[in-house]
Formats: structure tokens, C-alpha cells, sequence
């Protein structure tokens, strides 16, 4: 039991992730009070019912009055209005947080949008599913995964402390990175595989329905893999593509040239190179058992 | 209960796929008798200590010899050494199967190899595990999976019934289309799939180490499961690839127009044809989850 960390958390957007954290939150007893805000009229319905918050409300504002924490976890593309929104409710000395995939935008831009009496600190839980909504969440998600934190460098350093308390509270594993770099490890590990998840699944989409109905019908031979990733909640990996741009198109780049060079061993039979290629990637495979993240 | 099908098995090449057969068949009484056979040592010892056949053998001959039913679970590019072994050994009437991920060289070059009173029926069971190894293998891997047969034309209306009741027996549904056609839609389904995830894998280990380290650490954001994909087995896949070149290329050629597409809708922002995609792809996901092939 790490007892209460923050008195009052506001979450908003109350997603798979808002929705966990409220979970784990209140499982492990981090805070006293837990504000649900999100947009939704049937968001709000569903976190009523199953009883996920103390507060329920629609309105940012009110969600983050007398908050000791705010956590925006909606898509990137909400945040400025949201932080329009909190920022005169505010309290000084509250501390602000957020979710989101993508950190250089949120670090760079949320500074001017809140009260200088306030605290960054920004993170990102590497956790998720494919799953949307308040009733997709769990309060076991956040354990043994890790909660990156992206503190501008003039961070006051107890909120970050307290913020990295509370997420190790939920069961994550915490590391600190400058955001910039944050935004270039995500982009080869998260951004890019949901990239061509979302492609190839488009690409099969596109087939004539006859085909496309087989390609569903056999889909457990490798593809329906990629489907899970590319069910991925829309808006949100819209605003992840926009906001992470040059990251993506860098890893995009790279990902290209391999895949020519792939092509071309296929197309001239080179099957030494495609057994030493599928042996170097079973090897990495294997080190991920070993750290615990398979 | 099926009853007994085929009263003697030989399975050549005993890995995942062939030792999950064996043990179908073994909890459903569909043989009599299992013979496995696997050129690997190792392998062999493994097949006896876990007792996953009644007999055990390293020569494709004596496995074959008074089978009622030899099942090729090897690599494609095995298939030829070991049709020219077994020819010799097999009793008229037998039947000829396998579990090949390409179909078309099997219909095209394993009639010329096999005496003309053995009856041939290729298939393909659409199940698997990134998983190789006889310990792999497990009993239920083939339930409410699709058994794909692709039988010649002059195929034997009863080897084709009986090779079909055996999969029905290990809890298979039942599907028969021609061999062109079959490696068509798998070119989609699995080659296609699998041939990016072993680039995006290929991708990350060439970086850095520790650009490399973190890539693993941080897996769990989507890289991890093409990890799964991209851990096949590497013989396996480097012998459909070489037998699959066209249907691959072909799929791969669509495919790479519509990650440009992507990547320019990246590059200029257009936000609306990313969530467009996204959405659609969440579609197929939900009909792969009503055809429970999720």
C-alpha cells in the first residue's frame, strides 16, 4: 500500500487508459477522490454504472477545480482546448499530467496554455489494448509495463516524483526520458508497426468482397494478428501520425528500404539471405521473453 | 468419436504442425497406429520421451512403408528428397498428404515423384503458433481452424473424403479450392503478413544497440506482436516465400502503393483520410471477431 499520493485526481477522457488508471487508482487506494470528465453523454452513462469515479461530469472546468492532479488522457488532438478550458479552474500548485503518445507537441505547447502556478509533467503508459471506452479498461493493465515520464527541465521536481509514485503505485515501471527522444524510440515501437497494421489491413479491405471474404474467413493464418493492432481507436492514432510526423516518416523510410531489399531476395530467390534475416528477427523475439514484455 | 480412419499414420517431419496431428489423432482414435518420423535427432528424442507416437524413426522409408496415410509436415523444401525416399516404400493405395503453406509446386511437381498407384491429397491447416519443435505441439491447435484441401483434378474421391474426415476428427472445418487459388489468398492472409513483420523486426535490429535496447524494452506498444509473427520458424518461411513469388509479389506491390498513400497523407496532414482508413480497418477486425476466427 503506498497510501494517498494525490487527494484529488481529475481524469480526462475516460478511455481504456483514463478509465484503468481510475481503476488501478482506486484499487490500490492512491487517491481520495476520483473526477471522471469526458465529452460523451454515453461515456458518462457507462462510468455511472459501473461505478469507475466519485465525480462525474462533462465539463473540463469543473473536472479540474480543486484537483491536486489533472490527467488529460484524450486524443492529442483535444488537449489545447482542453488546457484552454482548465486553466482558469486550476488551483495553484496542482499538478497536470497527461497520457498521450506522442510528448514533444505537449511539452512544447502546453507550457503557454496553463497558469505558470501549476506543474507539468507529461507521460505515457506503454500499455493499451485495441479496446475503446470506459468499460475496455482494467485495473491490472499498467502492471509491469512501463510509464515513461517527459518533465520539461525546469520541472518541479516533487510533482514529478509524486507523478512516477503514482503510476509505480498502479504497478508501472518508471522511466524518465527528454520528450524528443521519447517521440523516436515510440515512433520505431509503436507508431510504425500501427502504421502497417493499418496499411495491410487496408490493403485487404480494398480486395473485391468474394476475396476479402476469404481473407476474413482465413484470417488466422497471420493477418488477424495485425487486425487486432489496426482496431485501434481512430482518433487517436490520427492525432498520434500528426503530431509525431517527422518521427514516423524517418522510421518509414528506413522500414522501406528493407522491405525492397526483401523484395528483390524474394524476387531473385536469394533464400540465404531470407534464412539469415528470419533468424536475426527470432533472436529479438527471444530477448523480449527474456525482458518480461512478451 | 470418429472412429478409426486410417490404420496406419506416418508423419514426416514432426514439428508443431505434425506433432499437434499426432496428438489429434492420438486423443481422438482416428489411427491406429503413428508413425513419426524426423531427420533431427534431438527432435526424435524429444518424440519418445513425450511418447507423441507409437513408432519412431529418422528414415522416410521405413515410415512409410504399409502406411495407409503419409502426411508431409516438413519444410517445402524437403518435399522432393523426401517424395523420391518414400516412393520406393509405398503399398498401393496409400494415401499422400501434407500440411504445406503453398500449394500450387505440390499439385505441379509430387505426382512425377510418386508411384502412380498412391493417391495424392495435398492440404493445408490454417492454424499454427510462432512456436517449432515437437514439444510445441499441442492437441487442440486445429478446433474451429479451416483445413484447406487442394486436391488434382484426377484426385480419388475416396483418399479426399478420408484425408478430409481425419481433419474433421481433429475438430477442422472443411474447405476444398484449387491450388492457384489457395496460394492466392494466402499470399494475403499469411505470406504477405508475415513477410512485413519480419521487415519491421529486421528494421528495429538493425539499429544501434542501444537505440536496440530500448526498442525491446518498450515493445509492448505494438512491435511485440509482429515479434510473435516474426518468430517463425525461419526454414519454413524461407521455403514459402521461394515457392510463393508471385502471389507474394503481387500482394506486396498493392500493399506498397497503399503504404505510400499513407505516408503522403502523413506527410501533408490530412487527417480526415487517416481516421478514414482507421475506420475501415476496425470494420474488417469486427467481422474477423463474428466469423470467431479472432
Amino acid at each position: 500500500m503506498s497510501g494517498v499520493i494525490f487527494d484529488r485526481i481529475a481524469i480526462i477522457g475516460f478511455g481504456l487508459i483514463g478509465s484503468s488508471l481510475a481503476r488501478a487508482v482506486k484499487a490500490h487506494g492512491l487517491a481520495r477522490v476520483i473526477v471522471a470528465c469526458d465529452r460523451d453523454e454515453a461515456a458518462r452513462a457507462t462510468i455511472s454504472r459501473l461505478a469507475l469515479a466519485d465525480e462525474v461530469t462533462g465539463d473540463p472546468a469543473t473536472a479540474a477545480r480543486d484537483a491536486d492532479l489533472v490527467v488529460i488522457a484524450a486524443p492529442l488532438g483535444a488537449y489545447a482546448d482542453i488546457a484552454k478550458q482548465i486553466a482558469p479552474a486550476l488551483k495553484p500548485g496542482a499538478v497536470v499530467s497527461d497520457v498521450g503518445s506522442v510528448k514533444g507537441p505537449v511539452v512544447r505547447d502546453l507550457p503557454g496554455l496553463l497558469p505558470k502556478t501549476v506543474h507539468l509533467v507529461p507521460g505515457h503508459p506503454i500499455a493499451g489494448t485495441e479496446n475503446s471506452g470506459p468499460a475496455s479498461g482494467f485495473e491490472t493493465l499498467f502492471e509491469g509495463r512501463w510509464f515513461i515520464m517527459t518533465p520539461p527541465l525546469d520541472a518541479n521536481a516533487e510533482a514529478v516524483r509524486k507523478v512516477g509514485e503514482l503510476w509505480a503505485g498502479c504497478g508501472s515501471l518508471i522511466e524518465i526520458m527528454d520528450a524528443s527522444h521519447h517521440d523516436k524510440v515510440l515512433g520505431i515501437t509503436s507508431h510504425l508497426p500501427h502504421l502497417i497494421a493499418y496499411t495491410i489491413v487496408g490493403t485487404a479491405a480494398d480486395l473485391e468482397d468474394d476475396a476479402q471474404s476469404e481473407v476474413i474467413k482465413f484470417s488466422a493464418s497471420g493477418f488477424r494478428d495485425f487486425t487486432r493492432i489496426a482496431a485501434s481507436d481512430p482518433t487517436m492514432w490520427r492525432d498520434v501520425f500528426l503530431n509525431n510526423r517527422e518521427a514516423v516518416l524517418e522510421m518509414l523510410q528506413r522500414f522501406n528500404e528493407d522491405l525492397t531489399a526483401l523484395q528483390r531476395a524474394i524476387r531473385v530467390g536469394d533464400g540465404e539471405a531470407l534464412f539469415d534475416l528470419f533468424t536475426r528477427t527470432r533472436e529479438i523475439r527471444r530477448r523480449i521473453i527474456d525482458a518480461h514484455q512478451a
